[in-house]
């Protein structure tokens, strides 16, 4: 009976333990998880409530597969099958890599071209799926709904603390002083170099203002001049046309002249500078969209009178059309205001917010990644300048390593676009008869005002349409050879 | 001994049964609460990963107290001093609403104007703050970083959800017609109106086009007709002028006519129908930025060949800046489309999700919505009416009850602003000598080009601008009370 005794209490004992055990577990477990009350002040944020669902919804969004070759996301097309279960909306179907198809972007056409025509910068969207913590944000229904942010002593239709982001970005970069300079807002450089040239050319009195590029230039300078169609400027086209413009029997003394400088250049990627020699009649507008580490060594800060930015080329976030505007003087300051209440009242604060969220990361991470962006152009280009240099038809611009103040290195170039030319004579429409005909689609010289006999290619697409442009490229030129080799045994 | 091995074993069994009791406690607690892998396919989704943080960051800005009387926003000026403990980003400060101040918004400045200039409609957010949790949206940082949304057939600058969503819309509420139109997205309908110019105003042939609407009218179909200076149109004037323009000495039959009809007008409230007579050479823009169930009673659904919508009389939300074209003919959009790619590339994707996630709000709860904004206008229309019937001197514009489709009743007037006139002959100049010195900052009469003893008041506001513009109101009428009064005494 002792023993029974024994070993009822040897049980007890342990039991109890257990049972001690199990206590304190629950209670410093119920302990991190008491709940927040909707809106109410609480030290403890580890849960969560209003903001629980649409957190829920976009990780479920995330983890619907795309095989990789594509993505879904949150404002979709909704799929016809839901493949979770329990959720109460319709999951968006993935929006496929161009070449892949079927509902999850499984199946590869190996009869599609390789497209390398736009500029949309996706080969930054694995940073951002990298750092998916810090790039999230949750916008509540009520966020600033009013058109104007409340300062104490201004209204604004402006985020200050964004402004206050991008002048920092630029101070950690290098690559333009924002010091005494003014700063607008726009959806994208799209909208601001519109802004700028009505900034710049005064209504009245009515001499008129030619717009004036170096050839290859981007064309939505003249695009934009030729459509909005103003009494106060007009196209005026290549830049060579009016350098010594005082012999050119167009030459009028009361004429004004606005020059774009790309600058690295859309589409060569080259450093420029303006062609027009400075006079009071001359303004120039300073396009610096690709003027990052990614694309180009940063020899010096910019710190021209008018400059223009955009988040597109800079973050990769082409859909969230933002940009920035650096501008000396006050009066072209106001006028580009005045540009932006009457064309749009403003950029959408939803897109600012998203912006500042965005700059917060890579200011927080800023070396990494300039890093990543600078790494994935230079192997691009390094790739295809291998492919390029076996073939005798085709050639790419000529870029040189430079010293980048950014890295405090000399830096392989690494250009957003590489610029084809065709070399044979006979090879005027390089586009259509070569690389079109070879399953390649880019933009033709001649969207650039260049000869047909360039085509640029873009290298910041997916990797997915990067890859698919090597290979096409690669069979390109070895086709080239093979007719060589051919052409010679024929001989 | 017996008795103690008793004992022993009820308090072993007892023990035991509080093990299990426990165990099995959290066996169903923990169930519920699996992390989810990041990225991870589950079923099981009360426990997030990459999403919490910015959650939380959003919970946490949503309870900084601003007393009421005013809000901080996640991009907001950081505050000085952080009033919660333990959180890694700085704490943006209160945004007061105009005459409150303080870092909590408490104090109020009874010598400040009651501001009711500006169309801000902040009536609408406690709707928002009510339906937190559905209003919400988190956005991941690699959402839509392209320009362009991949749909399997063709890719676009637009969402085609957002587009099905607005049809929906207009088929719930029954103010438009969509079937057999186009839709535009645009930054609100800012940039809609001067793409509507665009797009009806051929370049070539030159014939010019004249901009008309009737007095009175918003300002921004002027300023920006005249600002954009373009040479295929100019501002014409009021639509009377042009009424019957074959007799006209100005007239010339190669004239086209743009005429901008607002309705419910702004300032007026009122329903309005075209004035120029249907012609080949006139053009019409119908601007229905108020032509909704809180604004105005709805008699029919709008059918006209361009109509204009924006979200910020809608939902409330101005600082997102969408709105929508609804275009019957397959060439004006095409030209506006144009429009829109070569003035800002589309708009922000990032405001298309947000409409996107707003407008399903609207959808699921209609009545809800409706009611709320309409029963606010309203009762802001009868207390302003009331204050001003006791006056002499003032009076408002004259609205009638009418039956709505959307509500199948009859509705009583519930304008977004006040048309107030001065009646005394000698009060000509009725805000600058009444009212602005009576503390209420109003729109002049003649910004709408009608005569100054006109005066905008907004109704649509915050709940304190209302009030505080109700109060200065209130104290004018009884000041000239007081003043007949004496006057009737000193007789």
């Amino acid at each position: 009976m002792k023993n029974y005794s024994r070993v009822w209490l040897s049980l007890f004992c342990f039991s109890v333990i257990l049972n001690l055990l199990l206590v304190t577990y629950l209670l410093i477990h119920e302990g991190n998880s008491t709940p927040i009350s909707r809106f109410g002040n609480s030290n403890d944020h580890n849960e969560l409530s209003w903001t629980r669902k649409s957190a829920k919804e976009a990780e479920i969004v995330a983890a619907i597969s795309c095989s990789g070759h594509g993505r879904a996301y949150l404002d979709g097309l909704p799929a016809t099958t839901n493949s979770l279960e329990g959720i109460d909306f319709p999951l968006p179907s993935c929006e496929c890599n161009s070449c892949y198809h079927g509902s999850d972007c499984s199946q590869f056409s190996s009869d599609c071209p390789a497209d390398a025509d736009s500029g949309d910068p996706l080969f930054l969207e694995p940073f951002w799926i990298k750092h998916a913590e810090s790039g999230t944000m949750t916008v509540p229904g009520w966020h600033r709904m009013s058109y104007q942010f409340m300062y104490p002593q201004k209204s604004t239709l402006y985020s200050r603390e964004l402004e206050r982001h991008i002048r920092e970005l630029h101070a950690m970069v290098g690559n333009a002083n924002t010091t005494g300079k003014f700063m607008i807002f726009g959806a994208g450089s799209t909208q601001l170099l519109n802004a700028a040239i009505y900034a710049l050319s005064p209504q009245d009195p009515p001499p008129i203002t030619k717009i004036v590029a170096s050839i290859p230039f981007y064309q939505l300078y003249k695009n934009q001049t030729d459509f909005f169609n103003s009494k106060s400027f007009k196209w005026g086209g290549d830049t060579s046309m009016w350098k010594h413009r005082s012999q050119s029997p167009e030459f009028n003394s009361t004429t004004n002249f606005i020059e774009f400088v790309t600058s690295p250049n859309n589409p060569d990627g080259k450093l420029k500078d303006h062609v027009l020699l400075e006079s009071p009649d001359v303004k120039t507008i300073y396009d610096h969209a690709y003027y990052w580490p990614h694309y180009t060594a940063i020899p010096a800060p910019a710190k021209e009178d008018l400059m223009i930015f955009t988040l597109s080329k800079l973050t990769g976030h082409a859909g969230t059309r933002f940009g920035w505007a650096l501008i000396k003087d006050e009066d072209v300051y106001k006028r580009f205001l005045d540009y932006m209440i009457l064309s749009s009242l403003g950029v959408s604060r939803d897109c600012q917010l998203r912006s500042l969220k965005l700059l917060k990361v890579v200011l927080r991470n800023g070396k990494e990644f300039f890093e990543f962006g600078q790494k994935t152009t230079m192997t691009r280009w390094e790739k295809l300048n291998k492919t390029v240099s076996a073939s005798k038809r085709f050639s790419l611009q000529k870029l040189v390593p430079q010293y980048s103040t950014y890295f405090r290195n000399i830096t392989a170039p690494s250009p957003a676009y590489a610029w084809v030319k065709c070399e044979r004579e006979e090879d005027e429409d390089c586009y259509e008869a070569l690389l079109r005909d070879g399953g390649i689609i880019g933009r033709a010289g001649s969207t650039f005002h260049a000869e047909n006999r360039y085509v640029r290619l873009s290298l910041i697409k997916s990797q997915d349409d990067f890859n698919w442009l090597l290979q096409r490229m690669d069979a390109l030129v070895s086709q080239e050879q093979v007719h060589e080799e051919n052409g010679a045994e024929m001989l």
